[in-house]
């Protein structure tokens, strides 16, 4: 049947069930929903049941919008807005879009704007006309949440036609007679960086992550060139799991090649993708280095991005269901479970995850509905790969806080921008209200403050504690006195010259290059001060070699080399990951439910990746396999 | 370096090695073959060693062609090498092509005509100008073979250019700078029926068989439509293992879908091919189905193969060299062996094979300079499928002929044209010349004659001892007078309504159709004649179900539906296969040298195919592996 059909179709069954008197306008697919444009939202609004109904029977997601006819003139709809939500929403911005006839509302309480079960929005929503849709206002500044906003608001009617192009390509007619489902592995497996995936099926094909590996220039990109992924323009969705440079650090590359698709993502994902992606630029070109792609290519991305929350069953292609479900391991970070076909397979990729509490996040989710395979990360699947519990990483970390300070000293910490930072961020604002530790200043410099504004942008993706603590007892950690961000060259020269006790958190990780590097400099020579690592240092990276015992470090300077006096104490902390350990993988896998059939491992060493495959064949008796690059495999 | 300039260069380095006083005219690729025009073939006929230093240097291989200025005229040509060959060479016929320089000589001894190391061809070369080529007189008609040299001579110019173009992608240059080697399993895997593999590199793309299920409609061509093999006019060559429908039956589609490369086979694979594809179309019409391709389509295949033999390493894509070695399974059937990039991986893909002495064939090769991956037919993969032998065979099918005849009745033999009925007319052929049993005509009918002619015409692929016998003692046990070929309908008619002691081979060989059906219903009600099953029945031909025991045999004829009662002997004798039984797939791979590291499976039902590969990681300790169909696996 031709869409067109499709949608007059779905026209007259929607007018079949709406009540007397309310007019359907037109019906539209627009991304993965089913719009329907109505002079009488009203109608809609009074009778919540009709939407929920009409999912059911229809098996789609359904948007009620107003015809443009029936809009309140902008000023009138905010006086009405004001006079309808409770004094203290704190209302700091609206805008308004004629093209969908939404009404954008940020509110510091978006909670008490959407009123229990919807009540107050449904009000909104008959006064004005509009469809208000609302947005908390960032507690913190965010560029990036403001920009992408921005950027959002005002490329509205290109995203139309994009969302329009992608819901009449999801909801286009299935013709293939064959029935079957392959993975073709384009990077990432037996490897740590580049990960990338391809499902396809007869009918579609859908690519899940696309990152970069920035530690090699040989292997630096997935095999993009395979004929399964090209042309780059028949493939239907590029879903990601999550923000890391190693899992989307390409994508903007994705469409300077021709793919025109949307990206699915959560919206911390999304947010935290344009950061990374448009900091990798930059800190490229410091380096004289060349990225194959440029910042429009980062806005193509953005532009074609549909956000969707967790569990969240949405259609991706005319045969393919994605929901993403919790994966603990950085905000937004998701599990991705492929629903494909009318029951004829089920795949979970894990992407990164930690099956494990942390301070930020619930462990990774892993209960489906149904699951017959399971792609999962082997960061730590070798069996030596135990790491101590976080309990235990964060008495030890405070430890040696306690210690520097009562030596007058200072905790340099060389942290990864996000995940890692924020993780730290809380362990040592939770002991500095205590009193564990005392009162000192926590500066935060790089991009870590930043990442941490888009935390808390999103406290819904945050665990249950912090949740609690940020919406019922108004207490959000990230907003503490202690933290300090380091937003100035004189705030950091300052830090410097005149150095107090206190905790430093700064950018790389890996100590290969940002603010960190000035702050050692500074503090290497004297014995009282401490370098703590709390991530993995790669072969190679400053990191490593302070970690093998160098004493005499020599470093390039704006004067020429100059070698640098390493006397520091040196600890590492682990435990602080947000990768499950081993242990964590094999409970994840053991206590899925349904029990998957078959288990492919990929994101590790060659090593890490073939003993967990290993040893999930032995101890549960699964058929197993780690995956090999360029490989496809077939699943049904 | 652009093609044109890799000529240029060659042929710089060609004049520096040949005799002064030796013009060189010009130098170009055709196919794997570099050919070299000169106007002095002379020089080069008498320094044989030349062109040997020449394609060792060079590392390829070289053919010298008049430049058309010093070609005697053909009539004057005709004379002199007549003057130069030994009388009893007996040649029957000319063919000058201007193009190529070449004149075809056809002689009913070949051998003469080239003299001991192509001494009397030199002598020839000299005399004429012309390079002469020398072909096999058929010792038994064949249309096939016939309108085959006939439709080359007439498309030699098509020919010639595209042998050019061919000559340039294989010599074209390389440029990633990734290693790998992958296969896609497009059909047969888990299955008999639409064999088709392909192998893949950054470079090149090579298909190995196109052949069709003609038992199944669902399931009838391979996964033609898969990225990895899309578009196809990106595929450099096709490479065909054998003759048999389910390995070649859908190359012509190929053609109709956009491919323009080569074939490669051997000579027989190429001409029994295309009498199969031919037959194959025609039957399909008298059955009212549709094929998806034309004889126009047949006609362009042909156009675009090039003959190999055995043992010539060839090169057929930048990076890919290939050589065929004998699999003993149907004439010209080959195992093909690829060198990938320069000793980065060598893959055997046996195709179907006989790792075993007959009648006709020797044992399949399993020595090779280098081999990791072996792809292997599982056809009697199974632990149970243990074969007779073939002496048991031969005895058991000679003492149901004396049987019979003894009881004054006839012997009926579905077969299929290609193989198994020139095994068995060689068994008969041996017992009545030996006077094992009495001197009775074989009838031959359907496309059986056909096929043996093709057989005659190229009695280097047979085994040592038919060599022997056609070569050195003149006896073609082919030209037998006890063989009759069944011609018209009235030879048909005569032996039914006049029956006689006699053999009968008449396709098809599962009883599905064909002029074995005419024999059957005649003979059928009497007990004193005997039905002789030599091949497998499959499930649901008639074949199977007269092994079942049915007694009244429902069929359609002109005169609606009859009845035939079915008294006649049925005697099923195994051990004529020209497969591997388990054993014999076992060894081959036990004894195989060197061994290599991985072998896959394919080529049987899924539980040959599985207990093959269980069975040869058990007992020879190699990574094994029943490959399943859409999958890609990667070598390197």
């Amino acid at each position: 049947m031709a869409i067109e059909d499709v949608l007059s179709d779905l026209k007259k069954k929607i007018e079949e069930k709406v009540p007397d008197g309310t007019t359907i306008t037109s019906v539209e697919f627009e991304g993965p929903q089913l719009v329907v444009y109505t002079e009488n939202p009203k109608n809609f609004a009074d009778n919540g049941h009709i939407v929920r109904n009409l999912a059911k029977t229809l098996r789609t997601r359904i948007v009620v919008r107003p015809d443009p006819k029936v809009l309140v003139p902008p000023e009138d709809a905010i006086e009405k807005i004001k006079d309808t939500v409770p004094k203290d929403s704190i209302l700091t911005n609206f805008h308004f879009d004629p093209d969908v006839g939404e009404v954008v509302i940020e509110a510091e309480k978006p909670g008490l704007v959407i009123g229990k079960h919807g009540e107050t929005l449904r009000e909104i929503t008959k006064k004005i006309g509009w469809t208000p849709k609302v947005v908390r206002t960032p507690p913190i500044k965010s560029r990036t949440v403001n920009n992408i906003r921005e950027f959002m608001r005002t490329n509205h009617k290109d995203r139309k036609e994009i969302l329009k192009t992608v819901g009449r390509n999801i909801h286009r007619e299935c013709t293939s007679k064959d029935k079957w489902v392959r993975v073709t592995s384009l990077g990432g497996c037996k490897e740590v960086g580049r990960s990338c995936f391809l499902l396809s099926t007869p009918e579609s094909k859908v690519m899940i992550d696309c990152g970069v590996n920035v530690g090699s220039d040989d292997n630096m990109t997935p095999y993009l060139y395979l004929p399964e992924v090209q042309p780059l323009n028949q493939i239907d969705a590029v879903v990601l799991t999550h923000a890391h440079l190693d899992h989307q650090g390409l994508v903007p590359l994705l469409y300077k090649y021709g793919y025109e698709g949307p990206i699915y993502c959560t919206s911390p994902t999304r947010d935290m993708m344009v950061l990374l992606q448009l900091d990798y630029i930059d800190v490229a070109a410091k380096d004289g280095k060349r990225i194959p792609y440029e910042s429009s290519n980062v806005r193509d991305g953005l532009k074609h991005t549909i956000a969707l929350g967790f569990e969240e069953v949405t259609d991706i292609a005319p045969d393919i269901k994605l929901t993403f479900h919790n994966a603990g391991h950085i905000i937004g970070s998701a599990i991705s479970h492929f629903h494909i076909g009318d029951g004829l397979h089920n795949v979970v990729i894990t992407g990164d995850y930690k099956y494990g509490p942390t301070r930020l996040f619930d462990p990774a989710v892993n209960k489906f509905p149904r699951v017959e395979t399971v792609i999962t990360e082997s960061t730590y699947g070798a069996s030596s790969a135990i790491q101590p519990s976080l309990k235990e990483a964060e008495k030890n970390l405070q430890q040696i806080v306690k210690r520097t300070i009562a030596n007058n000293g200072i905790v340099l910490i060389p942290a990864f921008a996000v995940g890692r930072s924020q993780e730290v961020m809380i362990v040592l604002e939770d002991a500095i209200r205590k009193g564990i530790i005392d009162d000192i200043p926590v500066y935060l410099d790089g991009m870590i403050w930043e990442a941490t504004a888009i935390h808390a942008t999103y406290p819904e993706y945050l665990n249950n504690n912090l949740r609690k603590l940020i919406f019922q007892k108004g207490q959000n950690p990230f907003l503490a006195e202690c933290f300090k961000p380091v937003d100035s060259h004189d705030l950091r020269k300052k830090i410097i010259n005149d150095p107090h006790p206190c905790v430093i958190l700064a950018t790389s990780g890996m100590m290969n290059a940002g603010p960190v590097m000035e702050y050692f400099k500074a503090f290497a020579p004297d014995p009282n001060n401490t370098l703590v690592f709390v991530g993995y240092q790669a072969d190679g990276t400053l990191g490593r070699r302070i970690q093998k015992g160098w004493k005499e470090i020599p470093l390039s300077s704006k004067n020429g080399a100059e070698v640098v006096q390493m006397n520091m104490d040196v600890q590492v902390v682990d435990g602080f990951s947000g990768h499950s350990d081993r242990k964590q993988l094999m409970d994840f896998i053991k206590k899925m439910k349904p029990q998957p059939e078959r288990v492919f491992t990929e994101h590790g060493d060659e090593r890490s990746c073939i003993d967990l495959a290993s040893s999930l064949h032995k101890k549960y008796r699964l058929e197993t396999r780690a995956l090999t690059n360029l490989e496809t495999v077939r699943l049904v």
